[in-house]
């Protein structure tokens, strides 16, 4: 194990050399945040535990980056820009310099690929296992916070991006997985490094009648959606976008089914509904912008989800999203 | 075991309806939280984790207070309004519906007597433990946050409140004391639900030229001012504030100094400096509010902090303050 600072070493160190201007902590008991004049302040928080959303022995920079996108995904998924986050870091007994570094390359790094800043935070003992829980603050238009209640009967549903590679991913990291070497990396590279997708904050801003990240599983999702809106939805198994790389993963694996990566986790892809009348608007403004979002199906009145197959039938599912407890 | 809901009854029936108007959270994947105009955004984040900052089988819903008690006294050091806070929830894998409920009891009072609102957060599996972990937002008058590096020598050193009880509480929690059952109970009260100091943000703001919250113990948290600031401080043992019920204590427990009091942790006391012009009116000031601050000692050039006896020699300590590591 390499040397450990204690807990000042750690902050003064690894940690407070990340945070902002403004941001007097790690190493003051808080820090401000600059708002852009005339906007909403969007908070959203979630944390990433040892043993239950990621594997132990996880690259640290990978996990700190992981913690970050996840909620960065979140503030994507209502339209807002991301300013800055909060980090609140328990560390397991087993952790050394090395971890910590290594997690503040992450840190670091990921700062500067989405332009927000570290205000600051906490670490603590986590006897249990690494917790890491990021709380994100994003700036919106008063009025253009995209909320997940409002999807109307007759709404387009759409998906940003690929489903279901995090899910193989994580088969992936399990060695549970026959597939080409490319494959198998990519779908992991997927699970341990989630794209929040911040380039579609205008469009989503701008089009959608309802929206969330995926980040349960496509199915279990939308039906969450769906509930919270008090309408159903009606989804056809052959448009769920699939990359390459999952194509390629499913022809080796027979057990795996199309409903497997519609249920499984991770994706941090967008959901979204926009209205009939806007949707050939939206589908032209989002060719134009090159963010891939796909079509696959409708909000119907009712309530669940229904899958279609490729014969026309409904596809019955027992799980329909990945469930933390 | 009392019936357990899953994730999303135990968001819906217990924590859902905690959260304020604007918070769409816990049921969206962000809260908006409204800013007052004018003002700047103040963010802090901490966490508690059982074993580590409560011990296990504590009432759940002084955990929630706690949690969010901690956070509200890191606003308050920097004289900052507390408008909302953000839960993140880790659940150990022993939780029930009796336990979830009386968390949100918990959580549901300190919302009402704090006037702050919940803007949503996350439940997720902790299997090492309960973890919780808040993210309070505060309001501040642009310049007037008050931070803990701009301590100057000749400025005067005071303390809010009491000291010490809430480590003899922890104490008596592990039936490691002596003394009166009132006395035993009043420092048990002291440490599984501290006080933040809220009431003295307006005067926090006015007069300290420097300020952090106690939660590491006195001695040492006083040291990271100084060394935040860059000089150090004189302190005399005799004028730190004791309760009836922590002297009370002391007497019957000889193996227990006024240095343990002064080195324990979880006051979540105020610790803040003014200069030696304003100390007259402050004091006039705090009396005047009915605000108890005692002086303790005065801030000097140079580093480190001396605790001087009743004997006018300094008192040699090995431990300064509770390390979480």
């Amino acid at each position: 194990m390499a040397k450990r600072p204690d807990e000042a070493g750690l902050i003064e160190t690894y940690l407070a050399p990340l945070a902002g201007k403004q941001s007097f902590s790690f190493l003051d008991d808080a820090a401000i945040l600059d708002m852009p004049e005339g906007f909403e302040l969007v908070v959203t928080s979630d944390a990433i535990a040892e043993g239950v959303h990621f594997l132990k022995g996880t690259n640290p920079a990978r996990l700190a980056q992981k913690a970050i996108r996840v909620n960065l995904s979140d503030l994507a998924a209502k339209g807002s820009k991301p300013l800055g986050v909060s980090l609140s870091l328990g560390l397991s007994d087993d952790w050394d310099a090395g971890w910590i570094e290594n997690f503040a390359e992450g840190l670091g790094a990921d700062l500067k690929v989405f332009g927000i800043e570290l205000t600051g935070g906490d670490t603590f003992r986590s006897p249990g296992g690494t917790v890491i829980n990021v709380t994100a603050l994003g700036a919106i238009r008063p009025g253009r916070y995209v909320s997940r209640t409002t999807a109307k009967p007759g709404d387009a549903v759409y998906v940003s991006g690929t489903i279901g590679e995090a899910y193989l991913g994580l088969l992936s990291a399990r060695h549970d997985l026959a597939g080409r070497q490319d494959d198998l990396s990519a779908v992991l590279e997927r699970y341990e490094l989630p794209e929040p997708r911040v380039q579609s904050i205008g469009i989503v801003s701008e089009f959608a009648s309802a929206a969330m990240d995926i980040s349960d599983g496509l199915v279990g999702d939308l039906e969450k959606l769906c509930r919270a809106s008090g309408v159903g939805a009606k989804i056809e198994a052959q448009n769920i976008p699939l990359s390459a790389a999952a194509m390629g993963i499913l022809e080796k694996n027979p057990a795996i089914s199309l409903i497997d990566l519609a249920t499984g986790g991770d994706d941090y892809e967008l959901l979204i509904t926009v209205t009939a009348e806007r949707a050939g608007q939206f589908e032209r403004q989002a060719l134009a912008d090159k963010t891939p979002f796909r079509r696959i199906g409708e909000i119907v009145s009712g309530n669940g989800v229904e899958v279609t197959g490729p014969d026309g039938f409904p596809i019955k599912t027992a799980k329909r999203s990945y469930s933390h407890f």
